[in-house]
C-alpha cells in the first residue's frame, strides 16, 4: 500500500486551460472575466449580496474588520478553537478578542455562552462553521438583533453548506451573517492554492468593501461609469486575487457539484466503517444536527483523550497513513494567554488535545478508507 | 494597423508547465519548492538578507509597517506622486502621511526637501524608485543614520535596477534600505498577475517577518526544526502567494536577462527616436542619473503643459494606440486633501498633469515604436 497523504490537491482538468486563456487575453492582474464569472457564480448559487474574491480567507476577514470599522477597544467575539486568522483580523485593527468556548457536541462555538460575554464594548460575533458544520445561527442573529451587533461568519471551511432556521428556510452559510468569509485553500472542498471571498449580505458595506478591495480607490465605480475619474477615496488593501488564481478557481467551481459527490461518498464511507467502532471505544464521531447539512470537508474522530489519540495518530503514521490534529486553544496561546481573561475553556481545550482529522481528499479510494478504517482498528485495540 | 495596447503580459513559455509541476506535486498552497527556487534566486542576485514572496506590492509594504511596528500618530515621509498603496500600508497602521514633493527633473522624491519634514514622530521615509529610477539613496541613508529611522524602497517598479553610491558600489535597489518592496504586478518587468516581495536587509527582522508572513505563527521555524510545536505568538495575516503564482514567477525569472535585454532595446529606440522632437517641443524624456542604472520599466513623456498632454494622449487613442497618464498627488485627493497641512507640492501636481507612459512591453515591434513615434510627431504639430 502507498503512503496516503493528509490531503491531495484535485484538479478538474481545465485549470491550465483557463488559465492560459486568462494569458492569452492580456489580462492576468486582478479583476477580469474569471473574477467575474467565479463571483457571479457564487453570489447566485448561495443568495449573496455581492461577493469578492480575496488572496486569502484570512484577507477576506480583514476586509470584515476594515468594512466593520473595528478600533482599537472593541471587543469581538469568537470560539477559542479556530485558526489564528479568526483572531488576527480583528486584533490588526486594534480589537480585544473575547474567546467563547466551543459546544459540548461540536468544536463550533457554544451559542448559549455568547450572551454572557457580551459588553457595552462589544462589536461583533465570529461564529466558525467548523468542518463547514452551521452554528445555530438564529441563536447568534438574536443576539446581534437585540446588541445591535454584527456577525461575520467565518466559512472557511463551510463553502456549499447550508442552515435551516425557524422559519424553515434553508440558507447557504455565508449568507445569514452581515458579512462572510471564504477559504479555497489547497485543503478546502473547492480549491485555488491560496485564496478566499468575502460575501456582502449587508447592503451598506457593499459600495465601501469595493473601495477597500480596490487599495481605497473608486476605481470599480469608475470603470462602470458612475465617477468621473477616480482617487483615493478610503484606506484600503490589495485583496483582490490574479487572474491566474481566479481562472484556476474557474475550472473549479464548474465541477462543484461532481466535487461534494464524490466527498459525501468518502464522509459516508467513513462514517458506515467507523460508527460501531466508535461508539465502543468511546470515539466520538462528527455529528450534524438537524438545522445543518453535512458538505464533507472533513472526517474527524473526537478521542477519549490525548493519549488515544496519540496513538491513533502514531500508529496511522507507521503503517504509512498521515491523520493530523487540529487547532490549538488560541486563549491558551504564547500570543494571547496574558491578554485572556482566565476563564477556563475546556470544550476548546478537550477539542485540542482529542480531535484527529483522517485523510481526506478527491481521490480517496474505496480501498484506502478501508485500509485506514482497519489500521484504525488495530491501532485502538493495542491501547 | 492593430490597436497597440498599454502594456501585454508577456509570457516566457514555461509558465504553465511549471504549473502543472505545482499541482501535480500536491502542493498550490504558499511556501513551497517554487516559491523557495523564486526566493532564493532574488535573494542572491541582488544581495538581500532574506526575501519572502507576497501576494502584491501592497502586501509586502504592509509587512513592512507591522516590522516597523507603525503606531498611531507616528509620521511616515513619502513622495506624493506615488501609488495609494504606498501610503494605504501605513495609514492602516495609524500613521500620519508627510508628502515630500518630487525631484524638479524626475517624479522621484526630493532627496533635499526631506530633513525639513523630520520631526520627534518621524519613524520612517519610503522613497519610491519612480520608473525604476533610483533615488539618491546616500542622501536619505545619511538621514536615516542621522535621525534614527527607517528606510523602506518602495521598489515596486525597480526590479534589475541599481545605486552606485559615494563609496563606488554598485548595489541593487532594495537593497539599501532596511527594508523594501517589490511588485510583479502584470504591468512590470516580472510579472505573475497580482505578486510581490518583501526584502529583508536589517537583520533584526529577518525572524520577525517570516512570523507575520505566517499568520503570526512559528510555523517555519517549527518545519526547521528549531522549536517543537507551533502556535500564534504575535500578530500577522496571511501574506504568502500560491505556488501558482510562485510557479509563473518561476518561469519569468529564468529568463530576466532576455527580458531586460528586450526591453532596453525598446527604451534605447523610443529615446532616440523622440529626443530631439521632444527638445524642439518642450517635452522632457526620462533622464538617468550618474548613481543611476536604467532597467527599462517605463518610457514617459514630461509634457509641458496639461494640454500638450491631452492632444498627445487624444490624438494617439485615435490612431489606436493607448497612452496612458500616471499618478495623481495623494496630498490632493478625497481622502487626505483635508489630513495633509497645505505645502504646496508644485512638482508633483506638475508630474500628475504632466506625465504620459508610452506603451510598453516585450513584443512591442520596431514597427510599432515607429509608429507611436510619428503619431506623436503629429499630434504635436497640429497644437
Amino acid at each position: 500500500m502507498e503512503k496516503i497523504p493528509f490531503n491531495k490537491p484535485h484538479l478538474t482538468g481545465k485549470e491550465t486551460h483557463y488559465i492560459y486563456d486568462a494569458v492569452n487575453a492580456g489580462k492576468i492582474s486582478g479583476n477580469g472575466k474569471y473574477t467575474k464569472l467565479c463571483q457571479d457564480y457564487l453570489k447566485e448559487r448561495y443568495s449573496f449580496r455581492k461577493c469578492l474574491l480575496t488572496t486569502s480567507c484570512t484577507d477576506a476577514l480583514e476586509m470584515a474588520a476594515l468594512l466593520i470599522d473595528i478600533k482599537p477597544g472593541d471587543e469581538v467575539i469568537m470560539p477559542s478553537y479556530t485558526f489564528v486568522s479568526t483572531a488576527n483580523a480583528f486584533v490588526l485593527r486594534g480589537a480585544k478578542i473575547i474567546f467563547a468556548d466551543s459546544r459540548e457536541d461540536h468544536p463550533g462555538i457554544d451559542e448559549d455562552s455568547i450572551e454572557a460575554l457580551i459588553t457595552s464594548k462589544t462589536k461583533a460575533i465570529v461564529p466558525v462553521h467548523y468542518a463547514g458544520v452551521a452554528c445555530d445561527m438564529d441563536k447568534i442573529m438574536a443576539l446581534a438583533d437585540k446588541y445591535d451587533l454584527f456577525v461575520i461568519e467565518d466559512a472557511a471551511q463551510a463553502i456549499e453548506s447550508f442552515y435551516t432556521g425557524k422559519d424553515g428556510i434553508k440558507r447557504a452559510l455565508g449568507s445569514i451573517g452581515h458579512l462572510a468569509a471564504f477559504s479555497f485553500h489547497e485543503t478546502k472542498n473547492i480549491i485555488s492554492g491560496e485564496g478566499g471571498m468575502l460575501a456582502i449580505n449587508d447592503p451598506q458595506f457593499m459600495a465601501k468593501a469595493e473601495i477597500i478591495w480596490e487599495k481605497g480607490t473608486n476605481r470599480s465605480a469608475f470603470f462602470r461609469g458612475e465617477v468621473d475619474k477616480y482617487g483615493w477615496v478610503a484606506v484600503g488593501s490589495s485583496f483582490l486575487p490574479s487572474e491566474i488564481i481566479a481562472a484556476f478557481l474557474w475550472a473549479q467551481l464548474e465541477n462543484l457539484d461532481d466535487i461534494q459527490t464524490k466527498r459525501l461518498q468518502h464522509w459516508n464511507k467513513y462514517h458506515e466503517g467507523l460508527k460501531e467502532w466508535a461508539m465502543e471505544n468511546d470515539i466520538r464521531l462528527p455529528g450534524i444536527p438537524d438545522f445543518a447539512t453535512n458538505n464533507a470537508h472533513m472526517f474527524y474522530l473526537v478521542c477519549k483523550d490525548l493519549e488515544q489519540r496519540n496513538v491513533v495518530i502514531d500508529n496511522l503514521k507507521s503503517n504509512g497513513i498521515l491523520a493530523v490534529f487540529h487547532y490549538l486553544s488560541l486563549h491558551k496561546s504564547p500570543f494571547y494567554l496574558d491578554q485572556h481573561d482566565g476563564r477556563n475553556l475546556v470544550n476548546a481545550d478537550r477539542y485540542t488535545d482529542c480531535v484527529v482529522r483522517l485523510p481526506f481528499f478527491y481521490e480517496l479510494e474505496k480501498d484506502a478508507i478501508n485500509f485506514i478504517k482497519n489500521e484504525l482498528y488495530e491501532a485502538v485495540k493495542n491501547i
